[in-house]
């Protein structure tokens, strides 16, 4: 409590500082919404009262938003939404058969047929049915079991729900868990907000972003010095790194996962984008089961899925999923009880993931429109990727990786050793961070997502 | 690491155990959705399979949860929501204009005129806007600036929010809160898993479950010997007593803050659902600033509203916000990079709340309809809670005090002897859990949300 003497009498300053609050909180950093953003914004504003510039437009490449960066919503998507939330339009003819349908058993399960009741915690059971249909269509039959999804408030919810479950420990002890750098933020942030040890291990650039296992190696010895990793988490295809891992590097992955018993966490929120011909999403479950019972059987593991991503895009609905693989029955209990603290994950976005794992078949009126909206928006996001790599390709001092998937690149720039040296006495900015400098003083138009520096003198920004 | 030799080769037992899980995840309690649910759901099921019971019917009451128990969704909220999901429907007649105006000025706000687009972490800004001038109005004119305001995943998001920043320290030195007997058990959740000092202070059933200033000083003593009290938490309509706080009540709750030096947390998600003849909600906000510059420009406070209960009980959507009082701007600035890891409240809760706070005006044309479901949903509400009140009071062991408001009756039942010596004996449930235990036993068609025993031998249950 910070207090003060002001003539004589003790004067009290607020009970909530910057001194006081929780420290943990002072330690997540979050860069895809952090001071470059915040410049960004400013900027924005400048060329709005007639600032000038070179350049008449920020692009803001901070978040994969594909709606806000003009991406249409799918027709059957919104339709079925409309109709679960203003039922009188199921009398509509406007509206087709199978859209009413969808709309119809989602209200079917809601309490008083209404989206406006709480679920289950877990989520609606016919919506975690149909994630596990999918997820067994996914995967070539491999079975999945509805009582291992939870349904979540997007995949960071799922992700950081996870991440809670398995910190535990102090000093030594403390839960180590390992992360890709260049990462997707959410995770430090979550595991400062946690107290958890962060684990970086490194994609290597020159191999197209690619994973190997002799870096996890390295990274968890290191590791093993100072805390106790039990986490490894992969994020495939790469945020924001854009590379789609092989079925091999994947079975190293895992093979890697059992024999230093590590919890796996693979976040798949891209797995419907993958752009570069030679390149396929397996999805780790599939994987896992097919090296055989010794895996199946033994390898803990949370898969997480999205609604914001993809070709739907409709990250303002919060849907999310997450499928739990051999999970302690008691550890399990734990989580239900959890979850069910926050009551449970909003209606709308569990309507839309259940339209998004049980899309329109063949046989149904809007499975053309459907299909036809679907490919363009992947063809288009095809499109962009091979467009981004190729611009940044053609400016000096800059090199980009092919996107295999995902929505990011991540080039790399080579700054002016002035800019390096100007950033390093320049008060205002943290020394030593010339990309963030960078991108704040030279306005750049991409929007650094992740300013973790691979190498000296150099940076990576999307 | 849980190892066992079998045949001299060490056996792993799994990554995440009970054993080695998040130790403040396991002291998290949830009764709202906790064994006694969990038995209920089971006597539904065998009432289904036909298995004979003295009752043909369970009326699940532990959760506030309208929808469910067959309020019908107010009509204008959902029109506005069905046409945000679906723009194509601004071009039917069948949506009245003042729907349509609502819908525009929502998607206008949206990152490419989407509600699938992510949001300002803090909430979309025109809606800031709109809560803020709600708030206004409410209060009688006393400012509220939208900078204040920050949107949240229902009230329950924003209040573990703030619980968040508001935790440090160890040992003596951790953070105390304070927070009602009975109580809504998302705080005591919340504590735990945040690994908080909870301090109960008792609400006193013989004046109709009042808040006393002596009873807080009583807890607060107690506390400061053991943790550093630093939080208040008030509900108001109390959740899950019913009782409305008294102007003089707040007065004396808001004093006893600044005396004491405590950060306010008030929990006011049920400002409009009042009954009783003689009471009347009083934000907390309003008698702060009524109290003049002394206390309304030094009492750090909190207060939360949501979109789940009052009319609307849309609680399937997530909507709420927070308006902070006196808050230091530096943590302002740590609270805005917290909720930005999240990335954003679901839009459709957001959307919500932006019709809540704004609905329609007397010269719009869904003015009539609007007031008509309002008036009734609020009608049946208050008869409901008298006839829970005179029904309960003519069990025999059953008393009830009057339910003021808010959606819940707090009754205390007195046990007869032999069901608490059985329980003492009955392995199955923990010893001296006589409620539960009676509860669980006797199949009573209530179902208690909280088990804190007020006096030794009688329980009090909703």
């Amino acid at each position: 409590m910070s207090q003060q003497a002001v003539d004589g009498v003790p004067r009290r300053g607020k009970v909530l500082t910057l001194d006081n609050m929780n420290p943990n909180v002072k330690r997540v950093e979050y860069a895809v919404r952090g001071p470059i953003v915040q410049r960004a914004v400013q900027i924005e504003k400048e060329l709005r009262e007639g600032i000038k510039k070179p350049f008449t437009e920020v692009i803001k490449a901070n978040i994969g938003d594909a709606h806000a960066m003009g991406q249409k919503p799918i027709t059957f998507l919104r339709q079925v939404l409309a109709l679960c939330s203003y039922p009188e339009l199921l009398e509509d003819d406007k509206f087709p058969s199978d859209a009413k349908k969808r709309a119809r058993r989602i209200l079917e399960a809601c309490g008083g047929h209404s989206i406006g009741a709480y679920s289950a915690s877990q989520g609606i059971e016919c919506i975690r049915q149909d994630v596990a249909a999918f997820i067994e269509r996914r995967d070539g039959g491999i079975p999945s079991n509805p009582d291992n999804i939870f349904l979540s408030t997007g995949a960071s919810d799922a992700i950081v729900t996870m991440l809670k479950l398995l910190v535990c420990g102090e000093g030594r002890d403390r839960t180590g868990v390992m992360i890709s750098i260049p990462q997707y933020p959410l995770y430090s942030a979550a595991l400062a907000d946690l107290g958890a040890v962060q684990i970086n291990y490194y994609l290597d650039e020159d191999k197209c972003w690619g994973l190997d296992v002799t870096e996890l190696k390295r990274a968890l010895n290191e590791a093993r010095q100072h805390c106790d990793p039990r986490v490894l988490c992969i994020i495939n295809p790469g945020n924001p790194t854009g590379q789609v891992q092989s079925r091999k590097c994947i079975e190293d992955v895992i093979r890697f996962a059992k024999e230093e018993h590590l919890f796996l966490m693979a976040d798949e929120v891209y797995q419907e984008n993958v752009y570069a011909e030679n390149c396929k999403f397996h999805s780790f479950k599939k994987v896992l089961f097919e090296m055989g019972p010794e895996f199946s059987s033994t390898v803990e593991m949370a898969s997480f899925h999205s609604t914001s991503k993809c070709y739907m895009g409709e990250c303002g609905f919060r849907g999310g999923y997450m499928e739990l693989i051999n999970l302690d029955p008691e550890v399990k209990a734990q989580l239900i009880k959890l979850v069910s603290v926050r009551l449970c994950p909003p209606i709308p976005g569990q309507a839309l993931l259940d339209l998004v794992v049980n899309p329109p078949q063949p046989n149904e009126p809007s499975y053309t429109t459907f299909t036809k909206e679907r490919t363009a928006v992947l063809a288009t996001l095809a499109e962009k990727a091979q467009l981004t790599e190729q611009i940044f390709n053609t400016v000096p001092g800059i090199t980009c990786n092919p996107v295999q998937g995902a929505m990011y690149t991540f080039p790399r720039i080579t700054l002016p050793q002035k800019a390096i040296d100007e950033a390093k006495v320049c008060s205002i900015y943290t020394p030593h961070q010339p990309d963030l400098f960078d991108c704040t003083k030279y306005e750049f138009v991409c929007v650094c997502v992740n300013r973790k520096r691979v190498r000296s003198q150099t940076c990576s920004t999307v």
